[in-house]
């Protein structure tokens, strides 16, 4: 396994790649970023795996600055994992002077967490087009924990034409149902305890939608104040369409629900996708 | 020469192109797009002119409407000037459903020409972009007239690490000195006249700083009131560094003079660089 941290070495090693599958990460890998590594070779020969906490999709007072950095290993992780190159950039090779030019998402990145998170997917698409330009992946994986940055790249793709496959992957989660994500870390035993809950009331609400339950706006309700009286800040709970997460009207068969909140200072973030018969 | 209107007939007459090279146009063909195809040809073995006349770049009141369309006398002349491909595709392939992701060119974007044209740079942006991804050309080149279009492009290229040369051609002048443009077909006889002073007034500007004009801002004033006596409605006469664009200070030495003005309702723009000793 190559690692580099240098364009000119990245472009070095990929020189005699057959086909090519990019595994965007920032780093810190859990058991769901290894499954993305395990489904991006079963697509191509060589599969790049980037680190790299990206500024650009951080706000102000976000947690870019206390965001785990895990390098060594990550790279062990990954070794283990049979990814060919890890691409770890520096701040001053993916930026090296002012991003003035920027990717707008448009209204998809308004709603759900881009309501709370201005510029986060503006972010998330920019600097996912520099490693599409600079990988040129034939194909690129990404997982569906992340719903509705998952939808956003799959436009960036088919409204800029990028010959690149996208591949979603189920999102891997702990024994308790947690989807595994980087920020579990910063929960306390307590918060880790009240974590389980988001998937939980989740599944809950897809049972009563299943069950005939008409007024989604209350199931959602039920869901908020649910999770709200064992701790959590919620930010959302939406069912929603799979399709561009349009509100959903009632012939929409292929749905999702998602969820945002917060324990502490802790974002978490969750979703199922369902089908209605 | 193929002449191809869908992405699909596209990528299949690329297919055996060893080196690309782009010129990307919006058709009605003169003296200066041919010189781009002639440059282009110095580049790689498979020159394509994309024609396209991108709504996206055109404000409300512009004229998409009228701006001229003349695709068969456009073919006739890429053929004698060896032109491999000319991509001619409708709107529908082009922008199958709305194009709600767009590319933010930032503050470039927001001076002379996109003060008084918001959206237009973001439109050419975004539309070359999706042409780029389209061709993965080995090179691309683009005409000098529209020098700000040209800096968008050069930082789009540079911000996103793609790997496209871009070259930019000198303007190609009439005897007059006027500029090539095709919105010079909208001129009468008499603004036919008044045009070629846009580029003596340029001239003149450059010349009195050269002869030591200290006071560059009174110089820009001399040419915009000449003008204006002269039946144009201008917009700007401005100095800048070639660079960036900026404004400029005493240690720039490499400087281009851009102005833009109307004869009646028709949109004409010009340049010259220069370079103080």
């Amino acid at each position: 396994m190559h690692i580099v941290h240098t364009i000119a070495a990245l472009w070095q090693v990929l020189e005699t790649a057959e086909s090519i599958a990019l595994v965007p990460t920032m780093g810190n890998l859990h058991d769901g970023h290894l499954k993305l590594v395990e489904t991006a070779r079963e697509y191509a020969d060589c599969v790049v795996v980037s680190i790299y906490v990206n500024p650009l999709q951080f706000g102000v007072n976000e947690d870019l600055a206390r965001y785990p950095r895990t390098l060594e290993q990550d790279c062990q992780k990954l070794r283990e994992a049979g990814a060919s190159v890890v691409f770890a950039p520096l701040d001053s090779e993916m930026y090296p002077s002012p991003q003035t030019m920027t990717l707008q998402p448009g209204p998809v990145a308004d709603i759900l967490c881009g309501a709370s998170r201005p510029g986060h997917f503006s972010g998330v698409a920019t600097v996912v087009l520099k490693l599409f330009n600079l990988v040129q992946p034939d194909v690129a994986v990404f997982g569906k924990k992340d719903y509705q940055q998952l939808l956003v790249i799959r436009q960036l793709v088919q409204q800029f034409n990028l010959p690149i496959q996208i591949v979603g992957v189920d999102t891997v989660r702990t024994a308790t149902g947690l989807a595994m994500s980087s920020r579990n870390g910063y929960l306390s035993a307590a918060q880790l305890e009240a974590a389980r809950q988001l998937y939980a009331a989740l599944q809950q609400l897809v049972r009563s939608v299943h069950a005939g339950e008409q007024d989604v706006a209350l199931a959602q309700q039920a869901a908020l104040q649910s999770l709200s009286t064992q701790g959590w800040q919620m930010d959302y709970v939406e069912v929603r369409r799979q399709q561009d997460l349009g509100v959903i009207s009632a012939e929409d068969r292929a749905l999702v629900v998602l969820a945002a909140g917060k324990l502490g200072s802790t974002r978490l973030i969750d979703n199922i996708e369902f089908e209605l018969a």
